[in-house]
């Protein structure tokens, strides 16, 4: 199945402990291009660059099937561009540089071709944006997925519950919840959430795994407890791209499937964190991802005996 | 098989933002006693108290099983007091009052008959008081597991370090495992720790659940997701008495007979944080605890297709 992927595509500035990378290629759409190339080589990208951005990058998406047909190019233009510094804990982060530069008036244009897409990824950016894309489908996609962060809650809250109104899956992580729906259960936040229109609500919590919700079940997923996190930048995207591309490729959206899309989206943000933006997440081998996929499947399982 | 519970029994005041509670009954081998009694009834427990607790609490103990031979009792003094609030969000808590009383010059003589128990379960106490312990029994015991605190790292860390190189398990939270491993990553923590002497290690992450290690085993146990927490007192000894009767019951100290200890462990102390104190623990019936298995095994649960 096809995938429409909306999102930024970008340049970021990285500093962890453990290091520097500059002006290094990210973005919401790039990880999850990247992510959800695993599984489908039918991906339709939506974005915005400046003529500063490398064309081997864009290349090399083509390559694993991502369209850049709808990806806009400003000539004399510059990217998006973020920079950060993660705290020694990895837990937090500080925003030193935030450049919209092309993003600033983005209009989000969709080609003909992209607007039949069944399955549909809006990474997160100005909910005014995510419902355009929305707007200009042919037909009502078989599933939306809405990527979004704490600054939307704080300054567009409006705009933000229109289009949450509209999708079938919302991610956000567990503080993102508990603003969301005033609440600090998360118990509580997710039927909350969910009457705002999505069906599906997971709650990322990075290095504590993740939490699905639908009607009364709750699915928890483990992250894979880690070495080292070397770089959490686009770990939430990579996530994305995995879920809606292991849903995209099975076209399966039962409750048990969707189980299965949260683990694989998991597993390719343990694999994101290791190193510097794409670096981990553009070389994975089908060996590399079973492994994990074991890892994950070990950490969990366990037998209680029918009588104690 | 018999446990040895060593701990505190003593009142506590406590301050969520759901009420107040005032000198209610706790303590670490309280909440352990208790958990532990819906898998033994041989339980032998090693405390001080002052003449002002209440004999039916005693009682009441004695009835699931749990010897109070070995509980000294004081005349004409008092049981330790500690009295706190919970912050909002649940994690944090201020410690308004501590009153040491009975425990400041605590002395663990063991009776003849606590000397030769298979399971020991050192609660959060002085290290100098749990080494004590460990010298007056007669043999090894099968398993001796070690709860402590932050605040022994920071006051008493080598004798801290000493009682850790005498124990199977240690448990302690995440912060706690950095704290003493020197080590941000949990994984690369756990190595460290279990160099330190145990050869199991649990990190329990409260509300994101608890990590058991063991060799390069690792074994992850989700909190259950609840609708309210009631009062966060008493989780952690809950699980370490439910994690240790589990074991004493079965007498089984394999990786998956652990793993199934750390789930009883989790779940018991899902419970006891729904209601103030002891109130929820004291009541449980087979069918809830049963119903609970279930709603972990649902949570956890997932099949992934052979092939994606």
């Amino acid at each position: 199945m096809s995938i429409l992927v909306v999102g930024t595509v970008a340049f970021d500035s990285i500093e962890t402990p453990y290091g520097k990378a500059d002006h290094i290629v990210g973005g919401a759409a790039t990880y999850i291009s990247w992510a959800a190339s695993y599984f489908t080589n039918d991906i339709r990208l939506c974005s915005v660059i400046g003529d500063d951005f490398p064309e081997h990058e864009l290349v090399e998406l083509r390559e694993r099937g991502v369209s850049t047909e709808g990806l806009q190019v400003k000539q004399g233009e510059k990217s998006f561009y973020w920079a950060g510094r993660y705290h020694d804990d990895m837990n937090g982060r500080d925003t030193l540089v935030t450049d919209l530069n092309v993003l600033a008036d983005f209009d989000p244009v969709l080609p003909e071709s992209y607007k039949d897409a069944e399955y549909v990824m809006l990474g997160n950016l100005t909910p005014e944006v995510q419902m355009r894309v929305i707007e200009q489908m042919n037909k009502r996609p078989k599933l939306i997925v809405l990527d979004t962060m704490n600054f939307w809650m704080d300054v567009a809250m409006n705009s933000l519950k229109k289009v949450i109104g509209k999708v079938d899956v919302l991610t956000i992580n567990d503080e993102e919840a508990r603003q969301l729906s005033g609440v600090h259960s998360l118990v509580k936040a997710a039927r909350i959430i969910r009457k705002m229109g999505p069906k599906y609500l997971i709650i990322k919590k990075g290095e504590h795994g993740a939490l699905l919700f639908h009607n009364e079940d709750i699915f928890f997923a483990p992250a894979l407890p880690l070495e080292e996190v070397f770089d959490p930048t686009g770990a939430g995207d990579t996530f994305a791209g995995g879920f809606i591309g292991y849903l995209a490729k099975t076209d399966d959206l039962s409750f048990e499937s969707m189980k299965c899309a949260v683990i694989y989206g998991s597993l390719l943000a343990s694999c994101t964190v290791e190193k510097f933006g794409l670096e981990k997440l553009k070389g994975l081998s089908t060996e590399e991802l079973k492994a994990r996929l074991e890892q994950f499947a070990a950490i969990t399982r366990f037998e209680v005996p029918e009588k104690v």
